[in-house]
């Protein structure tokens, strides 16, 4: 029964509290999870819309990324600088089809396609969520003088690689932060 | 300066995720924290807009529930049936202008509109959002065999009188968990 179906599945959506990331949130002494992580990003879309490079629909890149980790609830988080990063978008298509699977048709659709714009990261809103996805470690990662770095072996070139877009879509907070990271680095 | 108030408050959202409340969820043994509850309803909005009596709009209704716990960061979360629910709205209101202040005027606007929208229960979207608020602790309670009920000697009047709007707002949904409610409370 379709109701019964969206009731299990709401208790099902509980398993992203339980996928832990990398990054410890500011104050804390844990590591953040990805639902927490998901509600913290949502505000940011509707805090930043000024820095942003060009117009965004600031309720639906809320959505978009309410909806980006989902996955994670069948497959786990892949640590941005893993190497297991370049296939983990196929993995969490697979795993977000078996977590929808009992749901209605026209709700499957509605997730599925909120997922697959933030993933493929083309429109100005997936755009945007993908830039806040890049800056909250940043500032969690600063704000603990680079712990999750220091645990990771992770290196200034590689936030560099990693971070292009976010210096496109929020410059002015990109040349807030490029110089505190690029100091972290350089022992200032 | 502006962006830099803005970065600054992004990481005193953080503190939602210290914020512990009374119930569990399910498959997990620690309490929830309000940011991962703040995601979940919000998610429990996208899910539940079918089951609703009457026209919402999605989008606005997960803004109202990202935001509707922001105050607890400076207030902590008030149990839903302690005495101290009587006056919380207010004690809500001060703490959420101490943690806005420094941002700019419109932001300031934006988020305080947004908490006393939902806060003031008579839209639409505010009804929908606050019946969200109550059906999700039933759901974990149901999940956990009543453990925060339990816990904290919860008798099934206290459940009825507070789940008055829920049944108008989502009745098909209470008609599945109204029996199963009641059952636990019978030891059926």
């Amino acid at each position: 029964m379709n109701t019964q179906a969206v009731l299990d599945f709401i208790l099902t959506l509980d398993g992203l509290k339980a996928v832990e990331r990398r990054t410890v949130p500011s104050g804390m002494s844990r590591r953040e999870n990805s639902a927490e992580h998901s509600w913290h990003g949502a505000m940011c879309a509707l805090l930043l819309a000024d820095e942003c490079a060009f117009a965004v629909d600031v309720k639906h890149a809320a959505l978009l990324f309410l909806m980006h980790d989902v996955p994670e609830i069948g497959c786990g988080d892949t640590f941005i600088y893993a190497p297991e990063r370049e296939d983990a978008a196929q993995r969490e298509a697979a795993a977000l089809e078996l977590l929808l699977a009992t749901l209605p048709g026209h709700t499957v659709k509605n997730l599925r396609e909120l997922w697959q714009e933030f993933t493929a990261n083309q429109t100005p809103e997936a755009r945007y969520a993908n830039a806040l996805d890049r800056l909250m470690p940043l500032l969690h990662n600063l704000s603990h003088d680079g712990l999750g770095w220091r645990e990771h072996g992770v290196r200034l070139e590689q936030i560099l690689e990693r971070t292009v877009q976010l210096g496109e879509v929020l410059p002015k907070i990109w040349a807030i932060l490029r110089p505190r990271i690029e100091n972290h680095f350089s022992g200032a």
